[in-house]
């Protein structure tokens, strides 16, 4: 099994009991297969550890460097890539209907493959080690996180009118991909929202969690104006609509949740709902800002995600951390509110719970995958050295990422792709973008 | 006359006229001194540029980067990275008078200088070439900007604590030190604040910027507090106070004005008021969000600023962008709010007029002073390319800046500082912060 020792590196962790963290000035971190087998400054385990390991030992000096868990981003639509930039401060249902929709009717599956690989790219350079993706195409963006290492979430979107052959479909797409790349991947289902998607389609997609054990990603309770809709239709707020529906009996992402009630927030809680907060997207597309301290006050797990890269518009986890930590602050009134420690805990271990690997991902531990990035401390913005989870939150940014593993596997090294080549997307994706210009 | 020739660039710059923008995409800046003597792409012009300058002219292929203006940051206190990260997520009251000051009451100029120089080169590898600065102890900042090379607008802060000599060692300064390094230089007065000065030396003050010809930047309805305090004193409200004081018949920098009435808003119009906006740290300290969207609509100056890096934490224009403009569209309901070209008027020819450098900064121009940056395009997060404002407002980071010219000298070149050294700022911050642990 092939072994990896990085030494000389500052360690931090957080792990599952709040308050306790896991720091090395000067450690190193034992990797053999995909897991991390040692944690720690001890200099004899350390020389036991490569004479276990032989010549076959790779070592990596990371002096100076901070080594920490890969981010976790859980609510993306990474494809949308094609669309950074396409449509900028315009109002929300003319960013759709014009924009984003009519772009989205254009593409065909190697479009949709391009744009994943451009944004797997960026995830990589910027320390996101897992995503969970909502989209089409979905065996496209799969095969792309396949080929470039990365962990992921696969949630392939139904509406109501995209729904015929959806339980068929996914019941193939299940049974070729989820667990497929030594456990990398996962398929999850995911209905696109409330509001467009019929209550009976939703309770019928249920069928493949129970048979297959699967959880649900879903947008809830994004807008004002999804709300009042999916209360003219159906008398009820959508976080209840989906309890009553048998949703939250299984694993579920809810995307944004920025309006809940006081009796749906009772409901997230009570049922172990994951809410995902997607500040820079709430933010952007002038959706509302979810009430996340109250949230996390009431004990309900929260995580984050950018939303796709046309409404965000990157995927930098650093940026989100940040704007979502200081949005919270304002919007409260009150400059405790989520503080850095917190929004760290949201993107990594709380994240991992998420999605079952509690105690396997998030963390840097033995016996944990080893899903783990390297940061160059040794710069201006990330001086001085008072707090470290304050200079992560606070001053951090995807360019300070130097080397990025991914089940033990090395994705970027000294801020580079090894498992991509970025020149190659960006050629494949210029060739799409002039393709969709000619298709009518 | 040294010569620089930077071609192959894209260039992009707005100018002083509302929706012109200058725009190649393939071109050439010739720099002679340091002023902007051509942008084209016209070869004949190159090849007669080049022939003119002979072989002491240094040329810049910078194929596959973006040449624009340097970024305007107007309201900092740069030293301040001494205390980065050092009282986070803390309410405002207890982070000033248990954290913030304490710490200030310890420091010495030389400690003042070395935060200064980090301060400073965290900020030329961001792409600002201008700031404007309020603190104590500016002659040691003053110093640290000639040695830099960055452009600096140096405020010497006073408070009624300690007004006594104030207009003295003002006049030393502006003496020494206004329109040194061949005008990189400019010394202002700075009020703290309505409330930490007393109107009589206020307008005491104000015969300074009378004798000499220079302007004010004062901190000015930062908080709620501040109003309420501020009426309870004077029956006025502090931007209505200062327009009684005479401080508005001076160019002034009025940095925060979270909370102006409409009263207060058709005075910093008709007074040429520019407003600095500092989203970052208006949110972290939960002091409010400031109307920039209505202040913009009734024809006000708004620039932006980071404020200081214990407030933000870091000193990333790119950032302060984002953020500023994601928090105008969710904080008025409208994501046509703050649009990217309106943010990037703000910290370039706008932020030029706001320092009395009009068409002189903030623009790829002929004439021009030569503070350019060149951007690294060539990257996953600024691809595709429908909307160069967009991507650089809402995907682009400091870290993305390859080249930074001030007063037509390389100050970083290939992400390199070139000016100051890094690693010996960071041992004399470090030295700094072991003495001030040892100060009572």
């Amino acid at each position: 099994m092939s072994g990896l020792l990085i030494k000389n590196c500052r360690i931090f962790s957080l792990t599952e009991r709040t308050g306790e963290t896991i720091s090395y000035k000067n450690g190193a971190v034992g990797i053999a297969g995909n897991r991390i087998v040692y944690v720690g400054n001890d200099p004899d385990a350390i020389v036991r550890f490569e004479r276990e390991h032989g010549t076959g030992l790779e070592v990596l000096d990371a002096h100076g460097m901070l080594l920490m868990p890969g981010l976790i981003n859980l609510h993306n639509h990474v494809a949308m890539t094609l669309m950074r930039g396409y449509a900028n401060d315009m109002e929300l249902q003319s960013w759709l209907t014009e924009k984003i929709w009519p772009f989205e009717a254009k593409l065909l599956p190697e479009d949709v493959s391009r744009g994943a690989a451009l944004g797997i790219a960026e995830m990589l350079l910027g320390g996101t080690t897992t995503f969970a993706d909502m989209y089409w195409h979905t065996d496209q963006i799969i095969e792309q996180a396949i080929r470039s290492g990365v962990r992921m979430v696969a949630c392939p979107a139904f509406t109501e009118h995209v729904f015929d052959g959806y339980l068929d479909r996914m019941e193939q797409m299940v049974g070729r991909y989820h667990g497929a790349a030594a456990g990398r991947i996962a398929v999850w289902i995911a209905p696109h929202a409330p509001y467009t998607c019929r209550p009976e389609q939703i309770r019928e997609s249920l069928s493949l969690c129970r048979k297959y054990d699967i959880g649900v990603h879903i947008h809830l309770s994004e807008t004002a104006s999804e709300v009042k809709t999916v209360q003219e239709h159906y008398g009820q707020t959508p976080i209840r609509l989906m309890q009553e529906l048998g949703v939250f009996d299984y694993r579920t992402l809810a995307a944004h949740c920025v309006y809940p009630t006081d009796e749906e927030l009772e409901i997230l809680r009570n049922d172990h709902v994951t809410v995902v907060y997607n500040p820079q997207s709430n933010m952007k597309l002038a959706s509302g800002i979810a009430p996340i301290s109250r949230m996390l006050a009431q004990g309900i797990n929260v995580c984050m995600g950018t939303d796709g890269p046309s409404s965000n518009n990157d995927l930098d986890m650093w940026d989100e951390m940040r704007t979502g930590a200081l949005l919270q602050k304002v919007s409260t009134g009150d400059p405790r509110s989520l503080p850095a420690e917190t929004v760290l805990r949201m993107v990594t271990v709380d994240a991992a719970k998420a999605i079952g690997h509690a105690g396997e991902l998030g963390v840097v531990a033995e016996g944990a995958l080893a899903d783990l990035i390297l940061i160059d401390l040794d710069q201006p913005h990330l001086t001085p050295d008072y707090d470290l989870m304050s200079n992560l939150v606070y001053c951090a940014r995807g360019a300070d990422v130097d080397t990025v593993l991914i089940d033990g596997q090395v994705v970027v090294r000294a801020k580079r792709l090894v498992t991509l080549d970025f020149e190659t997307i960006k050629q494949e994706v210029d060739q799409t973008l002039q393709n969709l210009a000619q298709r009518a």
